[in-house]
């Protein structure tokens, strides 16, 4: 945790090479706890195949289905940390999450990490799309909400502490990504 | 098929990058099927998925375990192609077979591919071991076992065409990675 929250700072004040914040973080960590790359690497393994059902948000299928069912494109954009890219993707087809998107977007193979602008606009000129017609859809005040208000597209926050609201023009807050639905129906 | 038989040339002939073996795969695939690379990397991860316990050859954790039981170090050396090692590395991980070695080397991250030498001697330097005191285990004539015996290990080949025999003083072919224990008890 300790190591995540430091990747987070320098994220957020671009501090960190564009495509490296996988490796960095394998780094810090190999570093911090003292041991072998091998033994990181041989963890995340082990990690990626324990992980179950329960690690998948309530709601998520639905709100997906619903994406889908009106017509949205949909992309994932996502920064890694610990693990490379390759196992996210894994856990998304294990769970059937996949195929609800058009394409995904993960820092170590984009060269570019949330918040820079880069990341998001990648997507939205490869399928035609301009930042304002966007909306982004994360957890993170930095990376996720302010990262895409600052490359101009609608930024959804989820945050249980929050209460649902909007924040300047572009900016929602919702408490659970079932209120997506409400969100789409009513403000886009 | 006819990708993979293009890499191993490439490799063959040193003619690739280092480190970059598993990214020209990826790219090459992806031209010649017409596809996004998007599309490439998701089939990989829905591979790996499939990918069941008839994959990994009979005799494999006996030898293994012989190998265990007589002191002996062993780590992997491992080409990629089409898909990074992160996927081998959960393949292992997922058929216990990763516990048996004392570290894993795979050409996307050590930034060097069999035949090439540095990937046969950084294992050898990290474990303080000479190349001669060696022996390198695989099934591909150039990359594996043309490759250990050019950076002087001694090399043995498992090829199921060949009958068992030996090549020069450090070249061994067996049809069957059982005959490593045979090979092990009364050559080195």
């Amino acid at each position: 945790m300790i190591m995540r929250k430091r990747i987070k700072e320098l994220r957020r004040n671009f501090a960190i090479e564009p495509g490296r914040d996988f490796e960095l973080s394998q780094k810090l960590l190999v570093e911090r706890l003292n041991l072998e790359v091998d033994v990181v690497r041989r963890a995340a393994a082990k990690t990626v195949l324990k992980i179950n059902e329960s690690m998948v948000m309530n709601g998520v299928h639905q709100v997906l289905r619903f994406v889908e069912d009106n017509g949205l494109r949909s992309v994932i954009i996502g920064n890694v940390m610990f693990w490379p890219s390759s196992y996210t993707r894994l856990i998304l087809e294990r769970f059937k999450l996949a195929e609800y998107f058009d394409r995904q977007y993960y820092s170590d193979e984009v060269g570019a990490y949330k918040p820079m602008k880069e990341i998001f606009l990648k997507p939205l000129s490869e399928f035609g799309v301009s930042p304002c017609e966007a909306v982004h859809v994360g957890d993170s005040f930095f990376e996720d909400f302010r990262g895409a208000l600052d490359a101009g597209l609608h930024a959804v926050l989820i945050s249980r502490r929050s209460r649902s609201e909007t924040l300047g023009e572009r900016g929602f807050v919702i408490e659970d990504i079932r209120g997506l639905i409400t969100l789409l129906e009513t403000e886009f």
